[in-house]
C-alpha cells in the first residue's frame, strides 16, 4: 500500500471541501468531519446553518458506547423546558435522507460479494452501497461514519444530534438513518472517550460529559487555522490499485491472501498536503 | 433480543472453564478472556503455562492502534539482552494453529453468505468459518478476538505476545495468524486507552505504556476472587432465535431490516450467574 501511495500523483488527491469541511473542537484536539452533501443535501445544510450560528459550542459528548458509537448534541434535548432552541437559520422538520437516486452517482464496485447491499463501493469519496434495480445508493455505516441521531420516527433527525461509529461496522443501521459525512482525522479522540455506564453508552453524570468547545466549518475558520488535507480519490486507477493490494495482500507477512474484502476494510487514505 | 435472552433457561448458558479463563489484571480493572483450546491448544497451553509461572507480571500493554489493535507483553522482547526469559514450564517454538480440523467440530452455520470464507458461524462458543471443501475450521477476527501476535515467520507466536482487535473485524489476519480466545469482559478498558503515537500505533516512550499487574488463569484465583460469568451457548434453538432477531430487526425503530447479517455482528450474550 505504501508503495502504491508513493507512486500516486498529484491528480489522485483531492482538497475537501471547506463548506462541507467540520471541525468539532475538543479540548483534547480536533476532529476534522467531511461532510457528505451528495447523499444528505438537507441534513447537511441544517449542519451548516447550526455550525454557523455557533448553536453546537458549550454543549458535549453524551454517549460513548462500546463497539458502537459516540454521540454528542444538547443534553438537554429531551426536556423541552431546558434545550437549547435551535436558530432561526434552522430547520426544525427534515425528510428522511437514508438514501438516494443512483442515477448520475458515479459509484466504484468493489469486485466482492456485500450480503448487507446489492453492491458496495466508493462515491463522492465515501464508502457506500447501490440496489441498481431500485436504482439508490446510500452511505454505508463504516468505522468513522457519522450519522445524525434520531428518536422513533425516520424523519425525526435535525443534524443537531450526531454520531460516529467507533466499532464493527453496524451495517444494520444502513437505510435506517441518515448519514451525514465520516471522520476524516482526529477519530482517535473520539473512539478512546470513557465509555458510558448509562443505558446504551449515556454517561449517567454530567460531569462525566466531554464539552465541546466549538463545531466550525472550516470556511469560517481563518485560513491560517483550516487543515490543510487531501483524500485519496476512489474514482481513480492508484485506487484501484489499493483495494486490489488490500484484497490479496502481497505483503510477506501475509501466508494466505483473502482474495477479499469489505467495504469497511478499504482504507481510505488521508495526508496532509505537500508543501508547494 | 431482550425478550428472547429473559426467555432463555439455564441450559442457554454455560460456565467458562476456568482453566481456560484468563485474568488480565490492570489498574483500571479486570479484563476477562476466554481461551480456545479446541482451536489453538499448544498456544493455549503455553500461556497457561507463562500465566501459572506468573511470567506477564509487570510487563505492559505497549500498542493501541485505532481501528485495530491493543497489544501487550514485554516491552523488550525484541532485545536479547533485556528480554524477559520464559519460564521452563514454557515452550519457547510453537507450531502455527492458523486452522484445525473441522471434522467432529459441532459448527453452527450463519445463514448468510460471508465473503471472506465459504461459511461463517459458531464453534464452541466463538465466532468462527468454515471450509468443508478443505475440512478446516479457524476462529474469526472480530472486536473482541484476541490473539498472538508473530514476526514474520508462521510459527513464531508464543503467546507471550498477545492483541485484542479494538475496531472493525480485520477479517484478512484469519488464517494468518493464531486465535486463542477472546474478551468476555471489560473490553472497555482497553478499547479506550490512548493510542499510540509511533509506528504501527506503538507508545513511544516508555513510561506510555500500561502496566500489567498480573495476568492469571481463573482456576489459580481464589473461588472468592473469581467472575461469576454466564456465556449464551451457540448451539441452541435460543442463540438460533437471537441471530435471526438480529438478521431481521423486529424493533419498531427500524423501517427496513437487513435479511442479512455477518458473523462479527451477532452479539454473544455474557451475564453474571444468576444468584442460586
Amino acid at each position: 500500500m505504501q508503495d502504491i501511495l508513493e507512486a500516486s500523483t498529484s491528480a489522485d488527491w483531492r482538497e475537501p471541501d471547506p463548506e462541507n469541511t467540520l471541525y468539532l473542537e475538543l479540548a483534547s484536539g480536533r476532529v476534522v468531519i467531511e461532510l457528505a452533501p451528495g447523499f444528505a443535501p438537507q441534513h447537511v445544510a441544517n449542519i451548516r446553518a447550526l455550525a454557523k450560528a455557533g448553536w453546537y459550542d458549550g454543549l458535549s459528548i453524551n454517549r460513548s458506547h462500546d463497539n458502537f458509537v459516540v454521540q454528542w448534541g444538547d443534553a438537554d434535548g429531551g426536556d423541552p423546558a431546558k434545550a437549547r432552541p435551535l436558530p432561526d437559520a434552522a430547520a426544525n422538520k427534515l425528510p428522511a435522507e437514508f438514501a438516494r437516486s443512483a442515477e448520475s452517482l458515479d459509484f466504484t464496485v468493489l469486485p466482492d460479494h456485500d450480503g448487507w447491499a446489492p453492491q458496495a463501493g466508493f462515491a463522492e469519496g465515501f464508502p457506500a452501497a447501490r440496489d441498481p434495480q431500485a436504482g439508490l445508493a446510500w452511505l454505508t455505516h463504516c468505522y468513522g461514519t457519522v450519522g445524525a441521531g434520531r428518536d422513533m420516527a425516520p424523519d425525526s433527525s435535525l443534524g443537531n444530534e450526531l454520531y460516529v461509529v467507533i466499532g464493527h461496522a453496524p451495517r444494520q443501521l444502513d437505510r435506517n438513518i441518515t448519514s451525514v459525512g465520516r471522520v476524516i482525522k482526529g477519530m482517535e479522540l473520539l473512539s478512546t472517550l470513557p465509555r458510558g455506564t448509562g443505558p446504551l453508552g449515556f454517561y449517567e453524570q454530567r460531569e462525566q460529559t466531554v464539552p465541546i468547545r466549538a463545531i466550525r466549518l472550516a470556511s469560517e475558520v481563518p485560513a491560517a487555522e483550516r487543515e490543510r488535507l487531501q483524500l485519496l480519490r476512489t474514482d481513480t486507477a492508484t485506487f484501484e490499485a489499493l483495494v486490489e493490494a488490500r484484497r490479496n495482500r502481497r505483503d510477506d507477512w501475509y501466508v494466505h491472501p483473502a482474495g477479499h474484502i469489505d467495504v469497511c476494510s478499504v482504507p481510505l487514505p488521508v495526508r496532509e498536503a505537500p508543501k508547494e
